[in-house]
């Protein structure tokens, strides 16, 4: 008798952005003619840069001949996309890394959810809330917890509100955790770290013999200068974190697919037997075994991202998205809403007006404005009377949204 | 303090293709005018077809633009490529599925690993040996498994010995299992299952509330008539099993990543609690939390498979493959040497001559013939004192493959 995993019967309700999708759907199957704007999923809407796609459409005429045909390629990814990354991408940062310690992905969600194989399941696991609710369910999913509690909190793991009193940067927890995710720039409050910030998370996992998994998917929206792009910019990060990184949002990636996981070879983890045995060596095996490497022709027009064209190319298209990111910012901020984040990063978190409940900031947002967010809340409970938009957009639809926005509730 | 997952640890030495690759490298470094042949891994050689390469091209031209750009994807695949497989490739076998039965994904081996993550680490797998490394290889890293005894079987796992003995085709256990791995066209053995033979662990499965975990990678190099290429094809199948597909070796996809999974609706699991669960919602939920969607101008790529066009010019390479499994097949069999498989799969699966060992035949074979196969023990011990060649080569290797086995070992 084949038994299931029942610890996918503990998982709360739907995933977030299917809910969303399921009331805009209502909302437009009643209102044909309102013309809704998505600021919602944080899904790019600009075109890949032209030296990508040059590069996209070579890797596919190397496909049309035997000559350089690329069937199976390492599971780590080329090294020429990984050696291409750390010099263009990690060496300007003052952070030296081998091709060997970089893994190339399909995506950051799947290198996020993936990363809890290579651990043990008694690991006590540290949360930020809100927080992008992947790292919740894939630890609900695994077993590591027990059931909900009426706030959603998973028995079994450590939540670190992240709210307006503490910045949004997650505080030491009291009980011991082993552990932690960190996301900078967030999602979903849009704030970056400071380097003195991550170093205080960097301490303590190197005192307490813990791993970060920093999610740097939206470093390259950076603004601020000292802000870090990379973990490993913090003095004794190699030896305690394991960072994401993604072209989704980078170089508009997000039907494409391409990410990477960096496990420098320094990273230990400790065996049942108190050994320490190396992470790097685990996840390599993971990926060898479980992964067949990411797509061939998406590697190369990844790798042309960080050529001389491209990359100016890709930064246009950020500046695009961080001056709707201003817009969305000072317009709402005109109106009177407080905002956070949109500065080093492509996401507005506000507070809802007149105390609103996320959810009932959504649908009056819908109803009345035809505009898509996101209700904090469905980030986790310390998200509730905040609600995040998203500068991926057109900029008309923007302007549209922020005017439609301030005539509803400006002053 | 970071804890490890132990279970990597019982996983015993190198994968079996990085340590055929090390032999390999080992003797080219020593032998650099030697001019090797590769029959061993099994990745295609020849060009994608033209129709392919022109919706891959025409894909990527929509990201060019904001019309057609193509963001963040269903998770489960687009709906336009689930129902062209649906009605070019499975309405033909007499099957009816619905899209929301089937999964896209970027690959079978990444399905094949992932799917157990919707089952208990109590069910009582059955693994065929030789076997799909894979297939094993996941169980003991999920740590449904014990350590490896001498012969490398692991504790916990049913192994169904497939040898001449019994055609290649697993016999039903004697002790009760509840997860049964089945692979036809079989890899590494080379040899397809009649609807007879599938039909009695359909039954079994029925019989015992078992899944049936179907492995069709090879389906498209199915020859003789009335072979199944679908196990949905034997009544019951959609009440016992789960079946994957991938355009790696169907399309030469091996280098681009696409495959998919059929989960029927009828199938289910057994909660913790003695009810029956819907494996369709569990895999579903596992899609949309642990994956992002195959990459948009892959899945665009792969709905060419199926044009007109696409399927002429992609059966035509199937059949050029077959030639050449002809080839090996007759080749050796006119040297003294027995083979199977070959004609309903690109593999075929000798006995290694004067009762040599797999991996003493294979340093033979490369030493003195430059022809690199892969040991049969490599698959599981009962594919000791058996090899697998490839037919995925050139025509021109091939022959020259052939002609020096022959001369070596002909009479």
């Amino acid at each position: 008798m084949a038994k299931i995993n029942d610890n996918y019967l503990k998982l709360q309700a739907g995933y977030l952005f299917p809910e969303i999708g399921r009331r805009v759907g209502e909302f437009t199957s009643a209102n044909p003619e309102a013309k809704v704007i998505r600021l919602g999923i944080g899904d790019v809407t600009q075109p890949l840069a032209p030296a990508v796609l040059d590069a996209f459409h070579q890797a596919i005429d190397d496909l049309a001949g035997t000559e350089n045909f690329a069937g199976y390629g390492p599971e780590q990814g080329y090294a020429w996309l990984s050696q291409t990354i750390i010099d263009k991408s990690y060496k300007p940062l003052g952070v030296e890394l081998k091709t060997s310690e970089m893994f190339i992905s399909d995506g950051s969600k799947c290198d996020c959810a993936n990363i809890l194989d290579i651990f043990a399941l008694d690991n006590m696991v540290a949360i930020g809330d809100p927080v992008y609710p992947v790292y919740n369910d894939t630890n609900v999913m695994v077993g590591r917890t027990g059931e909900a509690d009426d706030k959603g909190y998973y028995q079994g793991i450590v939540y670190m509100p992240c709210t307006e009193e503490n910045n949004f940067f997650p505080s030491l927890p009291s009980e011991k955790v082993d552990i932690i995710y960190l996301c900078s720039p967030n999602n979903p409050t849009g704030t970056a770290a400071t380097k003195e910030q991550l170093k205080t998370w960097v301490d303590y996992a190197l005192a307490n013999d813990a791993i970060i998994l920093f999610d740097a998917a939206y470093e390259a929206f950076i603004s601020t200068p000292g802000v870090p792009h990379s973990i490993y910019e913090v003095e004794g990060a190699r030896q305690c974190a394991i960072e994401f990184r993604s072209f989704s949002k980078t170089a508009g990636f997000t039907g494409v697919r391409c990410g990477l996981v960096i496990v420098p070879e320094e990273l230990t983890g400790t065996t049942a037997s108190g050994e320490k045995y190396s992470l790097n060596k685990l996840w390599n095996r993971r990926t060898s075994t479980k992964f067949n490497g990411a797509s061939y022709p998406v590697q190369k027009a990844a790798a042309a991202v960080y050529s001389e064209a491209g990359w100016a190319q890709v930064k246009a298209t950020v500046d695009y998205y961080m001056e709707n990111a201003r817009i969305i910012r000072e317009g709402l901020t005109a109106a009177g809403i407080s905002c956070f984040g949109g500065v080093d990063s492509p996401y507005i978190w506000l507070k809802t007006p007149e105390g609103m409940t996320s959810w009932d900031f959504f649908d009056k947002l819908l109803q009345e404005c035809f505009v898509v967010g996101t209700p904090g809340s469905g980030f986790g409970p310390s998200g509730e009377g905040y609600f995040r938009l998203s500068a991926f957009g057109d900029r008309e639809n923007v302007e549209t949204a922020v005017a439609r926005i301030r005539q509803k509730w400006g002053k």
